[in-house]
């Protein structure tokens, strides 16, 4: 099987690299993939998947950092526009873009999960010669947004995945689930998608990435490390603007609110039981230098270790950010924009997928473990699966980058599709022939 | 001579207004008066006086706040496609619209400058049927700029004035110098003006305002009190970015050197020699949630009842944001954005106009002063008046206000105007007959 | 009568000098006057006086400051260990040293009260020889207490004048209480003899002050300035300790709460309507460099030129302690330590005593107001009278300083005492006698 | 030689019980252990050892937290007056208590360095019947100094294991070196012992804790982890006092320099390398709640996992120091208090003492590792023979507690002798024969 599933992902080559770089040129920032989802719902349709989208696959309550309802509309209509089917879009109203796509087979086996995202970041491409999407033609054509992550990579690897698997139906056993999943940035989206249930009934999910600290075509890590839980939430102060010269006592000042729970979040102890994190990474208030300010927001992110230690930065800020509101005499609304929770990879899967890895000989150069340096809400699905008794694994697959992620120049190797594309599929067939 | 000129201003009343509306209609903020300025060159060249603009009355080191050379470009169009002339608006390119109309009578004199204003404020105006401008058709046509300090009044009583001396030339003595400032919202105009050396020569100088807390038509006082001196300055921190999870220890925090500067502003000890303010009215910093920031802006005030106490705050605040900048290993760099001296009025002056207005009795509740409470730049005029041996004085003249300064729905009533026009021509009168 | 008055004022010099530096000798802090209290209560009691103390002229719920039970009792001894009259002492227990000696004379009139104070600072008294009264061997010999701001002065010209006036009981109509009350310093004392009534029956009070800003013998102005409400609060924060380095996430940080407070008291908004003041005068918190802090207090300050403004900044600095409290997750309790209130002086009744001045010729430099430059809790008796409808007025007095107020070299032209009895004796004199 | 050891060990026991309660009754806190050093001195001297003592092991210029002169010289009389010896006290004059003892063996071989220490905590101890050291009449007779770590056990025991190694003297090649060192506490002794080269000429060095997180008498942990790079600094504010109310802007106020650094201090970044550690234990400021305050100081201590670490920490913290007190317009003065070295110990030392554990069998449960769980400055000697290409390890030996460390109930069970003795002894005489 390891030889046929090489071979198809080799056939697939060419297809998957023209799909990542149409991607790649339609960039669609968190909950606005509606073009690159309905293209996905549509392929994975055709390859004779079961395709559920919008509310069939997301928890509303638990979406966040939701675009407002007018962008939203402005961008279903760009997405059609450009060429996306309107019935899959509407169906995706709301922002509800994350695709599932499921497969059963006749033999009785287990459940196997592949999980991608999709989605692009905000930012604005670089236009420069040495860029190769600019040079080549294939750099964003929408405004502040680019995938500058490599998700356009990973959501055309996971349709070239859904194609080798389909390939192979007549020899697996139990059901594949493949999970596009929209707003990794900001790690918004996933939470959604595991509270709507989509790995309830999953006994592995396996989820990926290229690059990251794996820079060279050849390398793979099969276990990765350094997921930190996260929680990201916006505290909007709102006080009472004054003169600033002729009656500052009638204020209530919202900026001193923002500046003393900046000083004091910063300020949050370490923990002594591992890596804990605090930042706050955006600041605005105020209205005019002469005017006593009534309104600030602050951007916050807590991380730690694991979600216990998350929770307590998390607790902590609260009440600080609750606090420094009373202190001015303000109000204070915390609005939740993202979380992601701490996991780790189960052995057992890691060392199955490392000897697929072995087999092929694709990816020669087999590290002990990537490190994501920062949150990933492919923890979502992992924790929870795990939870259910199943087991997780998250992939780091190795291609050179042209600059850091996140970066207007970010572009990478694409050689590094074949061999990615046949680990996942031979991870899956392996888990859906051996069970 | 009293009752020449309050025919003269009676029969002003519809032309005053109707340029009143005109200018109320086309609003246009500090530094872009392209159209109100060219009209006002034009009327006074009409009526006689040798107008001056542009380089010759501006010292553009001492312009503070100027948009960016774009914009400028982009408001001196679309002067001109609102009816400005096409030469004035040259003359006037960077920004240069104060305008100065020089008269000398025929008998010898001393020198008496009147000074006006003539910008609106960045605000947009309401758009209710309440308010009597959107109501009558004369509410601003331009985007977020508004008439609502009534500069757009003070712009046509200095017009009419010119009209009523122009008329009683032969009966004058010494020279009058009618003053049209730009940019007074954020006192950041006269500044310019006064280092150019526009009042070098002058021995009077007389300002006036309408409303702020004389709200009755037939109000006035020929005192004002309450000029606090003020600075303006924008901070701007720049640190290092890093990412908030993985290397938060490589970064330097600009968000936390402006917070820590905006407690420890705030915290600037009170003066106990008089009045002292500080606000940090706005802030801004940061690029995304997960970056430790690298940049960060303050928008700060200081105030005292006198330069000195001013100066004191002012040099407390720049120490205070320098040390905030070194804390968080920043850099920081200040920029000027306005200022005000802090003044008095001359009691001396003040007694002439005071008999000038119980002659006319067309406004008759003489209060024995108004209060700015605030800052007004015509100080920058009085006090360059006052240290060369001459004397100054603002007027504020009553009249009924649609709702406060600065706010959307701001209106007043116009029947001000004759006896404004009166009192200010009178004044001017009084100083160039008796010397 | 002005005669008389002047003979017996200065008949008592010697007497009144030999007081002061028994008085300045045996130096007693706020709440701890016993030895003085003694002597003043024996005193006015042999004089014809009917004396009230303890109990019966304080309100204990109204005393602010007071040392502890153990403290006091120490004190109690040591006064009578340095002469005190224990049966005085005893009913003094408690910290209770305020002494009111009423005498009503035979003829009907106003009820007249002359206040005056006895506590001495928390001061090291300097040791040098060019201190007069170490020199003369006067100083101090009670450790950390001097007599650093004349009250041993106020005291002895207080006696002076009850017996000036128990002399004149036969011309005199009405009624003349002496109050002398105990730890002005902190202002802690007046408003317990205050809110005990001790003034609700008096239509006049009159307080006096030697030095301050009138520092020559032969001054005196008969109106005081500057009196600035105030409130004085320690505030102790309570965390829960934690080991700094093993497990610093289970400690409340107290000196955070503490410096978070601090930090934010200072940035309360100066008021509009008037002189504001805060100040942190003092922090202490923690209790080893390794250990997350317990505990912390701040000593703070709140002024206002008025009792509004004070109010109005004392409730901003309760609702910031609070919130500092709640934001480490600490608890805080807060103690009123001192206070005072705002007050002027009555017109007629400064007129009068400027009067008496004048017909005297003892204090020919008659300036038009003093200023006290801080808050002096005489205001309590004073705004309590003008609140039942008397007069009240506070009456500084000239004398030359060694040193400023609250210096170890402190101490003052004993010339000043006959011209200051003479002024006290012959203003309530006149208001005995002209009603 | 196993058998011979425990022989010697358990024929000490009462000896070295009653030395502990000895020195725990005498207790000497740090730079000031001249009764206990003076008997380890004499003791050592007895036994055979070369001993040094005073300027001949200590470099000046590294001892951090030294008492004044005054307290020394009070604290070398109290000594004696407890039984010191006064030619052994003098040798020790400036607080200069360490104690070297050398032992050169006949045969060639390594230097092997042991290391306790001998200071006592600033504590008052507990005096209630349920505390034995009160009970049983050992408990200290030194106000504010008591032995809550168990350093009085560490010298007991390192004298017996000097005895011990003597009566092996023939059997031993190489040098014992039987180093005891002050003022551990605070980490402020071993610095300066190290600076001078007491362990320049050392191969292995191993230190010792009793209980810590090992609280069963049999447990043992021959490697111990959580040693912390560390400094401590205190850092004083200078500023300049003024009236609070009167004239509050001549101030220069420390305590908003000492607060502000505070709330800096402790948002000093995290690391992403690893532990990092911030505290400010103590904060003492100001003189009078109506003064702006002239003086603060700040007691603060760094830590890393490594030295690195608490280097980013230390310079961070320098650097807002220094900040804070320009930005109060302040000087500030900061000095080192003390400081340890982050280390780890050598995976073969560790094991070659895990084996002598195993044969000797008085220790049964051995742990892979204790946890020191702070800092001890024992790691200076360690990390110095580390990078002379030595061996270090730090050995914890289990004990039952009465209550935590630096509690004043704090007791331990003296049954963890006879194995300790052994064990070190074992340890040294394994070393000093295999080489």
């Amino acid at each position: 099987m390891d030889a046929k599933i090489i071979q198809a992902a080799t056939a697939l080559k060419d297809k998957t690299v023209a799909r990542r770089r149409d991607f790649h040129k339609h960039a669609e920032v968190a909950w606005t993939e509606f073009r690159t989802a309905a293209y996905v719902a549509q392929t994975l349709t055709d390859l004779g998947y079961q395709v559920s989208t919008g509310v069939d696959v997301h928890d509303e309550a638990s979406m966040m950092g939701v675009p407002s309802k007018a962008e939203l509309e402005k961008q279903m209509q760009r997405a059609i526009d450009q060429g996306a089917d309107k019935a899959w879009v509407d169906k995706m109203a709301g922002g509800k873009t994350g695709v599932v796509g499921v497969m059963k087979f006749a033999k009785p086996g287990p459940t196997v999960a592949l999980r991608v995202d999709m989605d692009a970041n905000d930012l604005t491409e670089a236009t420069e010669e040495k860029h190769r999407p600019f040079r080549e033609g294939f750099s964003s054509v929408n405004k502040a947004a680019m995938h500058a992550c490599g998700h356009d990579g990973h959501t055309s690897i996971g349709l070239a995945v859904a194609e080798v698997l389909a390939g192979l139906k007549d020899e697996l056993a139990g059901t594949i689930k493949m999970i596009f999943q929209p707003a990794e940035e900001g790690v918004r989206g996933a939470k959604a998608m595991m509270a709507k249930g989509v790995v309830d009934d999953v006994n592995y999910v396996v989820g990926m990435h290229l690059g990251v600290n794996l820079r060279k075509t050849g390398q793979v890590a099969c276990r990765t490390e350094g997921f930190l839980a996260t929680t990201k939430v916006d505290a909007t102060f709102t006080g009472v603007p004054a003169h600033a010269g002729a009656a500052p006592e009638t204020g209530k000042n919202a900026i001193l609110a923002a500046c003393t729970a900046t000083l004091n979040l910063h300020a949050i102890s370490r923990h002594s039981q591992g890596i804990s994190r605090v930042n706050v990474g955006v600041i605005q208030g105020g209205s005019g230098r002469n005017v006593i300010p009534a309104n600030a927001v602050i951007k916050v992110e807590t991380r730690g270790v694991n979600s216990e230690i998350n929770e307590y930065v998390y607790n902590e800020a609260v009440r600080i950010i609750e606090a420094a509101a009373m202190m001015q005499g303000c109000s204070v609304k915390m609005e939740l924009m993202g979380g992601a929770a701490g996991c780790g990879n189960d052995d057992a899967l890691v060392e199955r997928i490392r000897k697929v890895a072995e087999r092929q000989k694709l990816l020669p150069d087999i590290l002990p473990s990537g490190n994501i340096g920062g949150s990933e809400d492919c923890a979502y699905f992992m924790e929870r699966v795990q939870k259910n008794g199943g087991q997780a694994a998250f992939v780091m697959i190795g291609t050179e980058l042209a600059a850091g992620h996140h970066d207007g120049f970010f572009d990478f190797n694409e050689d590094a599709f074949v061999p990615a594309i046949a680990l996942m599929s031979g991870a899956a067939a392996d888990l859906l022939t051996q069970g």
